[in-house]
């Protein structure tokens, strides 16, 4: 197995063409939108050395144990351990490790897909993905999973569409390999994988052929270009510092639109090609894995909220009080039942003929669209406890200014003993861990007063005595009372 | 009454110190963070001349029509016309008036209370406050109402903090006015009002008399500083240009902590100043007027959402999807919840002995508190709709350079007789207005599959069948079914 | 204007067919399904005395002040009063006072479209109902309004039913008047009206003329049989004794199917036939109407349920527990809500050709569907917090059964100085307002542990600590804490 | 292993004083509040031949497979199999298996427990505890688990109540065993069990040793006295035939007030005495268990009101409505969640000296939580679902009336193809699953139309080409639109 340095090294041997805020990047390692997610990829490697037992397993396609990213999972054992593996790695990272994550769906539907089309149609796509999954085993490659095609028009099946490449296609076979066009957009981590597994985004019809195709492809291919994603935490990372960044070392999601400008894919790498009848069946897998995978990640994004807040009510000096308590044990409680659902989701797995497990299809559906809700109830619920600054706090550079650096110092101090600086780093975490750019949504909440008066007021406007009587006298109670 | 204009002369005329990421600020209308909300300001002037009836009124104080927004609410009927205006005035700037805004309520707390105070304690604060009210509703000012102060531990009440200064407070009585030292945060548009009117910011007791201190005074007095906030979405206006920055008009808030490093208030602008026991009630009846302001404001915020979200499903092709309706329609009942409680805060308003009315209590409390779920909830669904590109965007430029115009230009395409760039604007839009700035709360949506393909799993993944079956034999149903 | 014993004078009159629980009932003031809305009937009389701004208004038809319920509503002003007169009377009797509440709905709506109709048709329907209407505000009578019909198939319109007389309709036409057959369902105090008002549940098509039929008929016409609802709580009454009857006085909500078997209703009381184009228009205004004063009814049933509660957390012991009093907060909260946009919807009401004022369709439908959440969770939320012997608490009987009396007495009881019968009358209430029959819901919430145990074990097994620390050293945040 | 027919000649012999309604019971067989859930009970025996994976398990104790019910859960397995049976059983009964089910939690908890007691105090309560459970498991027997006190004023603890007796406690220690007081609140199935596993309620102090005490008890043992629960839903099984009843097999929950009137308890089947600072282990231990056992029950009630819903909709013609499809999905997702979080409680357990797993404590309390919430939502969604009906429907006499019987046949007929009658017992059995008793909170969802009728109104209402308009404008999207 490899280490974060390892990892780096092999990509800093490949070249892929990657374009981001209007320039070509020349070098990802420098780059404010790639440095960090490598960074959260390299720890992937690193972490894995220290929690063998959760992030490492032993395979039976190669020799010693591999990193759980890479595994075939042969056990609803193996997919509870998956989730827990993602439910972990999040507070760590507090960001996306995309470039390793969706590869374990990817592997696991091809396996388990490849081997159903080989004994069906006498293919051998099975053994040719059995012999790149060693590699990428033995080399503990970053793989990551391709899926989402460019779409066009929403309410067109891919074959209806006005432009056909919207759709990912081949446009030629040769003998030996195929070229492709089109584009998968949305792709986490792609430029900063070592190998991208690419699967059909959807169920394909008889007239769809060419669409229904699946293969590795190294990120730096030839006629592949990256177009990087523009948020606006991105674009904050062109001025400032560290202080200004939240989650400074991991916090970029690093995902780019992956164009295939007649890319040639080798024939030994390709796993699907024209056999539309297991394109429905494929992403249906995949989509089973990921879902497991994101709800315990966004589950571990949740409980690092959750952190952060607390952190931020000890500054603010009201950790104590029982409604932010509430909150908090609020935001635990919406993210156990995603994380609970994900787990039942692999202990109630159900094995194909291959032996790979799939995770429980209402489970893992439930566990992820339960993940999303947490999430944004722990967006919420993290703004309304740190307060209206998290809008508001000045910039790292306002500390520096010798005109302003003694008002900031002292009008954004919370709690005595808790350095104004700290504060705001919290604050600055909380920014970007629930996702706030422009202002509206938290000055909702605080813009006029926080909740918690609200509902002060509310109590007292409230005429409860009187309430309490015409509940007495309905009741038929007729004593008094104080 | 004045154009946006005159407004913007007569704020040309002052030299405020203002400090903003980082730097002094030699110019508001050239910087990115203060031209926005100065444009937002001056619309509210010129659309007061197209829209009379809501949004000026009669005063009796002086002749003449004045803008509602400085009008003293003496019926029922005031109310529920400021409640209509800001509601009206918020999908039109998208953004904050907070500069005028707040205002209303500070004007109205502060007519009710030196009322009360004039009659019971002999004082003439009412007088010299009618004078400023005349001279403010001549000029048609721009005067914030600001209350919030920077208050330290939250534990603490303001006569117990380390640092007294982090509550403004009065330290020097002189004949001809008062010094006060202190700051107040989060004071959208202090910096580019004509007058900011500062009132206590909560109910202060016999032994902190000091800070029961309430006046008027402008931006730009001798000793006070502005250190402008510095939110992600106010960092990105700093690269890019018009097409990246959704609602690049008026889209910044504008707001400031205000330092007041030993201002001196002249005599005649002072309103409290040691009325200790006045403090709360002052504070409770502008919370009163600006909950009712700000519940219609934002419940205005989510009509626009749900305008920017309808736009982007049209884009996207599924705009007649029953659940895209249904979410859309979601928006509508959420925000109509916070608006309908805040017009029924003013139908249902008490009249003060000035006969000022006030709010009332339970109804403005709910409206407020529902406005920020509605704008939670309307994010959160503008993000479900609109697509995970919300996140994965690219910047305007990328548009321009030749390597990559044509892919973005083709892979980012809905609907095909939409041009990409507009369907990019929209989303930017919306990034803006649901305060998306790092990409995990939306990614937590759409990672993985949006929720519609969940549910669609769920509902498949339901043995309803089994289920329906269970339920005809405890109910004693004999006959079979098909 | 009447007092209640004339009400109970006028309906002793009446000789309706009427059948319950498969027997015919032969006097309504003897039966437990009818005695008590015969008294929540009787209240609304006598109240207006009491309550006259509220309860009364100046009618332009007739002379004196009339009983709001039978009052034109040709202001906004009319609407908001509408709107609090539901919300006051129902704390007072908790039930249904549907004889008379949803008249003004049918009422008003008959006013604006027979107006409209004659007006557009020539017709004379306006002046029928204008005699129809002074004779019903003079006389005080109890008017219900009719709509719901049985409708069969609910996805065939009603043209296309297999059985027609499932939608009431027009079965011959005589010179003196009409034969009508068919049913109107869930009519809430039908039977105790002195009059309903029946008019279309829906809009109609050219081919469905027949179904387009409005008038007013006493509930004791020839050929109107009235076959009673059979609710659990219903069936209690049949047993027991007032001690178990929870609101014993009032809470009954007395509905029946209503058959029209074939009933001729003359000239002067037909207010449409056939007219089907306006069918529409008057269904739609009906409703807006009776979601204006259902929002405002179910509020006051909430703030009851709030009460209710507040009594129960009293007796046990626990009324000052932050979560108990935050979920009575709560209850209010969302009740607020539904009765703010019941008083917006009156407040920003349009003006109909004919003079009424219609509730705004945005408001009052906002406040309908708000009133039916805000419902469940009071029911919830009291359930919660009577605790598991909403379920379970004895009869009545037992605290007379000497075996056992001393059993019921002592371990029933709460609170030292609360008598155990009261505890167990407040319970009954409870089990009463939030529809608790069957325990599971409630069960559901206390058995293993009411939910303040599970937050509190949540809260427990979060490991606070941990998530803080990963969120500081995230953060950057370098220095240690206690 | 034992038969329903076993269970029951068991129970016959025994002869518990039992008082429900007001008098004795003197025959359980025959009563309306005993015999449906003896119908349950035998139900758990008889499926236990049917669906032994589930329902049956390999005891260390004993030879042969035992009752799941009866299980030490030796394994993460153990937990998740318990989770599964309960999740399956509840849509068989549809009630309440009280007198066994709560039984796994008492007797896994002693296991637990007493083995540390003994290694640590050097008691036998171990031993003796094994061989109550190997008689136990020998015999099949229905075991109830008995917690919770009367508690008289919450507010205060057992040691501090002005009536002692409000919590079960040791009033005199004899050599060959105890005299007990008090009494047990909310027992499901008590008086219809075999045997009642007696643990104590809460944590307690050094001052409170003789509320700390454990044993097991027949119901029948002289002394104790049964008060039976009187709901509204118990009480309509007083009148009225099958036809009214919804589960009529099996819909009682059973549950007792359990007086202990001075009862001897011998030695051997003593488990704790006074050693107080192991109650709260045990207690929280019995919660766990208890928690996963209600969570995944609960989510099977969840289950089967969603195929009650469906049938409920095909019968009213409209199962294929989208609204109608979604809030069957929703209860499938709420209903998934607390059933998944309590198989990772299972799956995750942790392991305690004794070789007994404890569920997990986040995942389990969040299971529960869940679990109260999943059934609220269904109960609401399923009366959104039926209709006003669930209020309204008549007796099943009705049908018999010859006066009647074509009027309810005809006009409460749904769709053409299916018998009145057969609408009527769906019906009832969701008024039964929903707990619904009184009208309101049905009332309140259908009373001024359903929600989705609000749902199109309000998308009606809301002008969203102008707010696409506003969107546009502040996107700069220039373009006009169809």
């Amino acid at each position: 197995m490899k280490t974060g340095k390892e990892y780096m090294e092999r990509l800093q041997a490949m070249k892929p063409e990657v374009y981001a805020f209007g320039k070509k990047v020349e070098n990802l390692f420098n780059h404010p939108c790639f440095r960090p997610p490598i960074n959260a990829l390299a720890l992937t490697y690193d972490l894995a050395a220290e929690q063998s037992d959760l992030m490492t397993a032993a395979s039976p396609f190669t020799e010693g144990r591999i990193h759980r990213f890479l595994h075939i999972c042969l056990s609803p054992e193996d997919l509870v351990k998956r989730a827990q593996l993602g439910n972990f790695l999040t507070p760590h990272h507090g960001a996306c490790v995309g470039a390793r994550c969706a590869g374990t769906g990817a592997l696991n539907a091809l396996f388990a897909t490849t081997y159903e089309m080989d004994k069906k149609l006498g293919t051998d796509y099975h053994q040719r993905f059995l012999t790149f999954l060693r590699h990428a085993q033995e080399e503990d490659l970053a793989c990551s999973g391709m899926v989402t095609d460019a779409k066009g028009d929403r309410s067109l099946s891919p074959g209806k569409q006005s432009d056909p490449d919207v759709y990912l296609h081949v446009i030629k076979v040769q003998d030996d390999g195929i070229i492709v066009r089109g584009a998968k957009a949305h792709q986490s981590g792609a430029a900063i994988a070592h190998e991208n597994i690419v699967v059909p985004t959807t169920s394909m019809g008889p007239d769809e052929q060419k669409f229904a195709v699946a293969f590795a492809i190294p990120p730096d291919a030839p006629g592949i270009v990256h177009i990087a994603e523009a948020p606006a935490s991105n674009a904050r990372r062109f001025g400032g510092d560290e202080r200004d960044f939240g989650n400074y070392r991991y916090g970029v999601h690093g995902s780019t639109l992956v164009v295939f400008n007649d890319v040639f894919v080798p024939k030994e790498r390709i796993f699907m090609c024209g056999e539309y009848e297991y394109s429905g069946i494929m992403v249906q897998r995949f989509a089973a894995f990921q879902r497991l995978a994101t709800a315990a990640c966004k589950s571990g994004h949740c409980n690092l909220v959750c952190g952060a807040a607390a952190v931020a009510a000890e500054y603010n000096g009201c950790e104590k009080m029982a409604h932010i308590r509430d909150k908090l044990t609020e935001m635990s409680f919406q993210s156990a039942l995603a994380f609970g659902s994900a787990i039942a989701a692999g202990s109630l797995a159900a094995v194909t003929p291959s032996g790979v497990y799939v995770p429980h299809a209402l489970m893992v559906n439930a566990a992820k669209m339960q993940a999303a809700k947490a999430v944004w109830d722990a967006s919420q619920l993290a703004c309304d406890i740190v307060g209206g600054i998290v809008c508001t706090a000045p910039m790292g550079k306002d500390f520096d200014n010798p005109d302003i650096a003694r008002y900031v110092d002292k009008y954004f101090k919370g709690k005595a003993d808790i350095s104004t600086e700290d504060r705001i780093r919290i604050v600055r975490l909380i920014e970007y861990l629930a996702g706030q750019s422009s202002v509206v949504p938290t000055e909702s909440v605080h813009g006029a007063g926080p909740p918690a008066t609200q509902r002060l007021m509310i109590r007292a406007a409230t005429n409860i005595d009187y309430l309490k009587k015409c509940a007495r006298v309905m009741a038929g109670i007729t004593r008094g009372e104080a």
